[in-house]
C-alpha cells in the first residue's frame, strides 16, 4: 500500500473506564482506588486504515484528555501519512511547539499531543505492515535523529552521538533481532498492590512464577511498619534470587523517604521507584548520595513529564532505571529522546506498564530498545500488567518470563468493539448500571501529613 | 456577612479571548500571534455573593482549561464558605491530591485546580470587605503555615521556619502596610515585543516614562543580530540609569543560550529571564555558574509548573529573581509557599502579568511579600501590562511608576457584563464577525532548529 494514499478524514476519541477499583487492583498509596482508563484514539483515513492510540489514565479525567485529543485533531484533519512519514517532526512540532497551545505546558496537553502523534506512528506501520518495533529497527540512524526536537536535551545527548550510537549498534542488529524474534524483553510484575491481602498477593506470586516470572513489585509508602512485614513477607515468598523492586509512587517527601528507606536496606532490594515528586531531581540526587552505598538503586519516570524532566534525572546520574511512559510524553519523537538519552548514561531502559493497553505499546519500546539503542538484554525489565487484556484483539503474551515479540501490525491496539461498548464513559453498559458515586467523582480528603 | 451562609450553589465558566494578535501585542519568539484570553470562573453563592478568578492562557486553548475547571467545580458544589476558610489546606488536598485526576500532573489540571482555589479565596475576602492582600496580611503566622502543603518542599523550608520569617515581619507590619498603601509594588513593563518597530517601542517607552516607569523589558531569542541591536536601542532610549531586561521565553538551547547571552554582556542588563526551558533546572544551574561573573542574573517562574519547580530554582541559587505566576500553580496555597521560599533565600519576587486580567491578580501577591513576607520594598519588580484594563470594573493603576494598592474587595476581577458579551468565545460579537481562520485555530510549522 502506498503511503500517499492516505489522508485522515475523521477521528473518533472513546472515554474508555474500567471499575478496576471494585477489587483494589492497581492501588497504590496515592491512587487508592484507580479505576483503569484509556482516552482511545482512531484517527480515520480515506483508504480503510485506521491509526490508534491510547492514554492511560485512572479514571476521572480521562475526559481532559479526550477534549483536548479531540482539539489538537483539528490541526491534523487532512493532512496525509506521506507528509507525515516524510519528517515526523513536523507533526511533533506543530502540536508541541503550537504558539498558543504551548502556554498549556505538559500533563494533559503533552499527552494528548502524544496520542496523535502515537497515531500516527500506528498508521505508518500497518500501512508497511510492519508492527511498531520493525518500523523503528527499520529506520536509519540519521532518520531517528531527525525525528527528535534536539534544543532542550542536546547538553546531554547530541544529534552525532545519537547517530553514532544507533550506527554502532546496527553492525549486530540483524543477530539481535533474530534473538527478540524468539523471547521478546524480560518481564516484571506487581504482585504486591496495596489493597490485596498477604493471601491474595502469595496467590499472584505463585501464578507469575508458573509463567516463569521471577522479578516482582510491591506499593509501599503509607506506613513504615507494614511496609517493611510486607517487604519481608515478599521477599520469604520469592526466595533470596528473585528480584524485588518497591514503588512509593512519590507519597513521601525527601527527609520522609530518607526515614523510611533506612529501613529497607537488609532486603536486597533492585530498585525504589518514585519516592519522591515526579520532577524533584535535586531531591534525586539527594537520595542517590545519601544511599550510595547501598544495594538498591532509585528508579522514577512514569510521571516525568517530559524529555528535559528525563536529561536532568539521567545526565546527574540521579536514577539508574529510566521508567518511560509510553503515552505520558509526546509520544514516539519523545520516547526514542529519552531512550538514546539512557543508552548514553548505560541506565536500562524499564517502560512503565499499565492497563488498559499500556503493556501493549511499551513492547514495542523495549523490543526497539533492546534491538537498536543498547543492543542487548542484560539490565532492562519492561513492566507488565496481568489484567484487562480480553479488551484487545491482541493481547500481550509472556513465556518464560519474557514478552512475546508482538507481530500484529502497528501497536496491536485494536479493541474490541464489545469492550468498547461496555466501558464507554458514562454511557456504557457496566457505568449505566453502577450507582452514581462510583462515576468516576470520587471525593476523599487525605490525612494531613504537614512536615516540617 | 457571616460566612456560614455562604454556599457554592452553581459556578459559571466562561472562555474569554481578545484578538491582540491583531497588533502583535504580547508576542515572543515562541507565542507569535497571542491572543490574550482567560478561562473565567464565577463561583455563585445562596448569599448572592460571588467568588471571581481568571487562568491566564493565550488563545488556543482556554477552552481546555474551561473543561477541567467545570469538572473540577462538581468537587465544591454545595461546600461553604466556612468549610473553606477552617482549612484552605482541604480544598487544596481535596482537588490537587484526587487520587484519580493527579494523574494528569501539573499543566491544565493545576491551573483549573488554581482557578477553583483562587474564586474561593476571592469569596471569603469579599464576605470581609477586604482586598486580598488584606486579607493575607491579616492572617496569623501559624495560619499561613496550615494553608501550605509541605510534604515535597521542607527540604528546602520548613513550616517552622516559615512561621518564624513571618512572625519576625510582623513587628513592622503596621509601618509597612501603612506605607504601601499609599504607595504599591515598584512596577515594570514589556516595552519591546518581538512584533513592534522601533518607532513604536520608543513611543511606548515615552508613554511609560510619563507615568514614572524606570524598568523596562525586550523580547529576544531569534536573531542574535537584531536582538543585540535592539538591546542597544532601549538602552539609548532609556539611558544608563534606568533598568532594561531581556526577556527570551525559552527559546534557546542550553548551548544556544550561552551563545547569545555571551553577546549581552555589555548592556548593564538587570536579568535574563527564561533563557531555557521551564522547568531545566540544571541547565539554569549551568548558566549560573557560566555568568557568574556578569552583571546580570537569570529570571524564570511564570511556566514553572509547581512548586518543587520553584524549590530547585530556589535552593540551587540558580534565579536570582523569582516569577511567580498567579494562575499557573495551584492557587493562593502554591503561590504562598512559593513566596515563602523565596524570602528565604532571599531572592526579590517579581511576579508575572499579563492580560487579561492577571495584572489584577499578582498585585496583591505582592503587596503581601512586600508587607508580611519579605517586609520591605527594596528589590522587587512586579510586572505591568498596559492594555487590556477596560475589561474590568476596577482597572489596576500607576502611579509613580507604582501600583496604586488596590481596595477592591477579593482580587477586584469583576469583568463588564458587556465585555464578556463581546468576547466569549466561540460566540462573542467580536468573534463571530471575524474570519474563520483566525478563530485560534492558528497553524505553524516553526522552523528546523536541531541542534547538535
Amino acid at each position: 500500500m502506498s503511503s500517499d494514499s492516505l489522508r485522515i478524514t475523521s477521528a473518533n476519541v472513546i472515554d474508555l473506564r474500567v471499575p478496576t477499583s471494585d477489587k483494589l487492583l492497581g492501588s497504590d498509596p496515592f491512587h487508592k482506588e484507580p479505576d483503569y482508563s484509556s482516552a482511545l484514539l482512531h484517527l480515520e483515513t480515506d483508504a480503510g486504515l485506521r491509526g490508534v492510540s491510547v492514554v492511560f489514565t485512572v479514571g476521572a479525567g480521562t475526559d481532559w484528555i479526550c477534549h483536548g485529543i479531540r482539539d489538537l485533531c483539528q490541526l491534523i484533519l487532512g493532512t496525509t501519512l506521506e507528509d507525515f512519514a516524510a519528517a515526523p517532526i513536523c507533526l511533533y512540532r506543530r502540536l508541541i511547539d503550537h504558539h498558543q497551545l504551548r502556554w498549556l505546558h505538559d500533563g494533559v496537553f503533552r499527552m494528548a499531543a502524544g496520542a496523535i502523534i502515537n497515531a500516527m506512528w500506528d498508521l505508518w506501520a500497518k500501512s508497511l505492515n510492519k508492527p511498531l518495533w520493525k518500523l523503528l529497527v527499520d529506520l536509519e540512524p540519521e532518520f531517528v535523529a531527525d525525528c527528535i526536537d534536539w534544543r532542550n536535551i542536546s547538553d546531554a545527548l547530541t544529534r552525532t552521538e545519537a547517530i553514532a550510537m544507533l550506527r554502532e549498534c546496527r553492525e549486530a542488529m540483524d543477530r539481535r533481532e533474530n534473538e527478540m524474534s524468539k523471547q521478546g524483553p524480560k518481564a516484571y510484575c506487581t504482585a504486591g498492590w496495596l489493597g490485596l491481602s498477604d493471601d491474595e498477593i502469595l496467590a499472584t506470586i505463585r501464578k507469575l512464577q508458573q509463567q516463569g516470572f521471577d522479578s516482582f513489585k510491591l506499593k509501599v509508602g503509607r506506613d513504615l511498619q507494614q511496609d517493611v512485614q510486607r517487604i519481608r513477607f515478599m521477599r520469604d515468598a520469592i526466595g533470596p534470587e528473585c528480584n524485588l523492586m518497591v514503588d512509593a509512587n512519590q507519597y513521601w517527601g525527601l527527609a520522609e523517604a530518607k526515614r523510611h528507606i533506612e529501613h529497607y536496606r537488609s532486603f536486597g532490594l533492585k530498585w525504589i521507584e518514585e519516592p519522591i515528586a515526579r520532577d524533584d531531581v535535586l531531591g534525586y540526587v539527594e537520595l542517590a548520595e545519601t544511599f550510595a552505598d547501598a544495594d538498591f538503586d532509585f528508579a522514577c519516570g512514569e510521571q516525568a513529564a517530559s524529555p528535559v524532566i528525563f536529561k536532568q534525572l539521567l545526565k546527574s546520574e540521579a536514577i539508574k532505571y529510566c521508567q518511560i511512559d509510553a503515552v505520558r510524553v509526546a509520544g514516539v519523537n519523545d520516547v526514542m529522546a529519552i531512550i538514546l538519552m539512557a543508552a548514553k548514561y548505560d541506565v536500562p531502559v524499564c517502560p512503565h506498564g499499565g492497563g488498559i493497553a499500556l503493556c501493549n505499546m511499551i513492547q514495542h519500546y523495549g523490543m526497539w530498545d533492546q534491538i537498536a539503542v543498547a543492543g542487548h538484554s542484560e539490565t532492562q525489565l519492561v513492566e507488565y500488567i496481568d489484567f484487562l487484556q480480553e479488551a484487545v484483539e491482541h493481547p500481550v503474551q509472556v513465556r518464560d518470563g519474557c514478552y512475546v515479540a508482538p507481530s500484529a501490525p502497528g501497536w496491536g491496539l485494536e479493541f474490541l468493539p464489545d469492550f468498547i461498548e461496555q466501558h464507554r464513559f458514562p454511557d456504557g453498559d457496566i457505568w449505566q448500571s453502577r450507582p452514581p458515586e462510583k462515576k468516576g467523582a470520587a471525593f476523599e480528603v487525605p490525612p494531613d501529613r504537614n512536615e516540617g
